[in-house]
């Protein structure tokens, strides 16, 4: 029943991704709008069980849609995985008068949300914040162009030097088990090579095409490579390989890191924060629950939670194509 | 035929956009894919009439992803507007055996090939290349996000100086007959009001909403106008009308101007310009011909010129919706 | 006597300038670590005079060193330009047992300061902070790198698009009276002309001058202007004056305006503002007063606010040699 | 004697850094200015003995000054370590009627030139180019501010997600066996840790200086580590040294690696490379031999090139104290 909705409590969880602030500022105020209460739930799951919580008001979230990071800060927590947890977690939200739950996350944080409705029939609306990309019903995920902004920007300064000395760069970028950030960034960073979990390219095929893009008269090279990609061999070890088969080429190693869960967050991952925020407390207010808000084919859409949490989002494989042809 | 098409020329036409550079290359490397030869006409629609031509190999194309503006440069060619001009164009290209043309640019551009293709029946193919997103069958144009995030980044340093001496600020932004620019990146920015082209909103609503924004406790006021916005001021004249009815408030204007137009581009845009640049040289080589090639529902899509060139893309009216609520 | 001192006040006047946060936050560990209190003073001389005070610990600048503004805001303040005002201002001081003052400003800020100096004996030191790099007694204003870096990052921008186009374009830069920036960012930028208020070039030199660039094969031309120039047209003038005689040229105006004040400072402006800030208030510990910290050969000297304020930073002329010669 | 010179050979060797080509610019448009002939010599010192020339006039050298990386390229030479080798590329500069050289590098590229001119009495002038800022008889060599600026970006973008987790970073930045870009990046990024080569604080009070931190009330921490820094262990080995005896702290390391030594160069290395360029051109047609062109007190200075290689460039001590301060 829409009408039981007085107060709403914003939560974010996982890993951080930049426009997580966009997105609250979007709850916040989407519950302002309609009159409804927010309270913010600090560190997540974890701070659901000890009651770390805050009224917030529509000047609470002024000067934050361009901030890295989540002013809600962000935790795992075992506690949430106990049946004891969550009746703790419950009790908090009950005698605060919390009606439903918004919670900016990832797959494993849909899944907590998830089980405590099926347990108390709680309300909750999932928002997908990740810069993975890597959660079924959305094309992006909240952080994700931002976080393949970052990359290309340091890979294009990487490509300064690597072309200043014809050299050999292995880029190990995030993504978890998905190849997203890899297969774009590498193309956005017009990598020569991408090597992603989704496609065992080998090592044979591998060197080939390092050979092949050396005799087609590039200075240098830049391999993109996911963190989750499947080669059987991790970077350093990749590097050696190389070494040992291609003596003509200096090869370089950088893994970027943390990094690229920060920063600024793009004009795309304000807005679609600023949409999925909107979203997420009016699908509340109509009485709706257990839904994610995604973009999907440029409209704001609802999956189930179910679906998102079992699904899994597929890179488009024409892209792999794509580089192919663009790295010639 | 398909048969017949063993050389493409490729230019630039109309305002520049970041992302050119991107499609040149892809345009450039699929041609080199799939053997055919590919000739860069420099200066547009101009530069085809005074045969300024010149063989563009898979290496004339490295390290230019990353740049902003076309190394093919671009220009509004008058002559080509006769039929003499034309007619010169037509002979320059078949005296040089190119076959068929890729024109990256905006909806004037498009006439320009149409018209050409209807006279001299020489396959043509465009890709949408404009910051202003105003182009039918596509939901984004080459340029757009980078321009988006241009704006914000400014908009953001704006509102250090002004939330530091509680100012308002009228910050008039490009877009042509469009407000997609004012309404993205005044959302982004996280503006107080936003005026665009496709809504008068009066000058009365103007104050209004500007007093409400003050009286909510807000310390500093963000106004984002589109260039083609039909408030019936100029961006100085509604200074100085808010200045005679607001004395409260310290008004200043910015107008971005033509820096939207550069930048190095955003990973967005250098990945549509590549699927763009390789879906336009091998549509023409399937034998098709009068099409422009644009991103709809996340799928790369053919759009007959015609079309895109009578119809106009819209803004998402759902947007000013949560302008609203978000800026509250 | 520096023993008197148990408590430091701080306020931030005039325009604002990147790095002054990590000034206020220098200037606030200082203290904390000399177990001194420290006072935020809001609205510079404004919030003296209304008693808009708050106590500052050193947890309460956390996160605050990359962040343009000033999170103390600025002002104006006619009310200081009275007697009564600064007798208010003094009241105001004494009854919340500040000892001192921290000013972090420009001229005009520092002038204020003397003034009060002299009237109550009150101690006081200044922390050159303006982006216009105008003040006698520092070789770097606080948050003049940083918008060196910001102008030469727009102008980058406008450069894609001009040399697309083959365009002159004319930027109008800050800098008040003084042509710091403008001589700076222009050679930065790679302008093909620079106007300072230092130097009349006049209006037929600057003709000759553009005449030569494009004679040189240049395709595009940028012309910086500082905002104090003195070549007797403003800069919608000077392009009509150079669209009439040079109508080869397509010229565009470019105004950057107050975007040049805000934006993450440079690195250079973090540690130069730590470094300030620490010696400010080890200055006053050490019962000093009436000075302005600076850089100057490389070391942090104190000047005495009275030749700060009576002096002139002048521009280094040979700078414009440089400037002719690579822009040849 | 100065008369003689009419052909000036320019090269860049050793690591590049941001402003190289800027600074390649002036060189080529000084010669230009002077009506002397400029020749581009490729991979440095390599490139010397190969032959590898191309004459260059001012307009070759357009749209550079904001490139990262050299045109010139750049490669170390183990060929120019011999007598044989040096012998070739006398010959060269002889065959192409070369006159002196300038070369833009780091220490070993000067001794490389100091080597040559004793054994040739071959004309040298060196311009300190290495991101290090470890070269004698310079303030600033180029490329140390834009690394400075790359640095604090980055670690503004792990802070983002370092304060959503209550996470420790360990960022190790580049420098050799010098800590400027540790010292002055760390107090730039607001490190609460610094450690460098110039003082090894073991590991007893690294571990109290992170307690302290945690005590005093911070949610996270950013150490920031030179490559040369010699505590003893390297950054991984320290992540577990800290994760054993501090495991209240969840720590994570990041390598910036070779990204810092690429990108746009900021506005101080831009106008730094202009100024040293035109007084190293300058210089030699003076008739002057072996000194390095620097920046010191404010002022374009000259340094034997003997005395910068055989001295050090101190870090300033001062800022050790500071970063303790302002990281309370």
């Amino acid at each position: 029943m829409a009408m039981n909705i007085k107060r709403i409590g914003v939560l974010t969880s996982g890993g951080d991704s930049p426009g997580m602030n966009a997105a609250i500022r979007a709850v916040v105020r989407t519950c302002a709008f309609h009159n409804v209460s927010c309270i913010g739930i600090y560190r997540g799951y974890q701070g659901m069980i000890e009651g770390d919580f805050k009224e917030m008001g529509a000047r609470s979230v002024n000067n934050i849609i361009n901030k890295g990071g989540t002013i809600l800060k962000s935790a795992r927590s075992k506690d949430f995985m106990t049946k004891e947890g969550r009746e703790q977690a419950y009790n908090n939200l009950r005698n605060s008068n919390i009606d439903a739950l918004v919670v900016i996350g990832g797959n494993g944080s849909f899944t907590g949300g998830l089980v405590f409705n099926q347990e108390y029939n709680f309300p909750v609306i999932g928002i997908p914040g990740t810069i993975d990309n890597d959660i079924y019903g959305t094309s992006f995920t909240l952080g994700y162009d931002t976080a393949l902004n970052t990359v290309v920007e340091v890979i294009d300064k990487i490509r300064d030097t690597a072309s200043s000395h014809n050299r050999l760069f292995f880029v190990e970028v995030m993504g978890r088990d998905a190849g997203h950030i890899a297969l774009n960034a590498g193309i956005g960073a017009g990598a020569e090579e991408i090597l992603i979990p989704e496609e065992d390219m080998g090592l044979d095929r591998l060197l080939d095409s390092l050979r092949k893009s050396k005799a087609s008269g590039k200075s240098s090279s830049i391999v993109v490579i996911a963190e989750g990609d499947k080669i059987g061999k991790n970077v350093f070890e990749l590097k050696d390989y190389v070494d040992e088969n291609m003596p003509e080429y200096d090869v370089r190693v950088s893994i970027l890191g943390h990094m690229q869960r920060g920063g600024t967050p793009s004009c795309f991952d304000r807005v679609l924060a600023s949409r999925l925020g909107v979203k997420a407390v009016e699908t509340l207010l109509e009485g709706k629950s257990n839904y994610m808000v995604g973009l999907l084919k440029d409209e704001i859409l609802l999956t189930p939670l179910e679906h998102a949490v079992k699904g899994k989002s597929q890179i488009d494989k024409k892209l792999i194509r794509v580089s192919d042809i663009v790295s010639i």
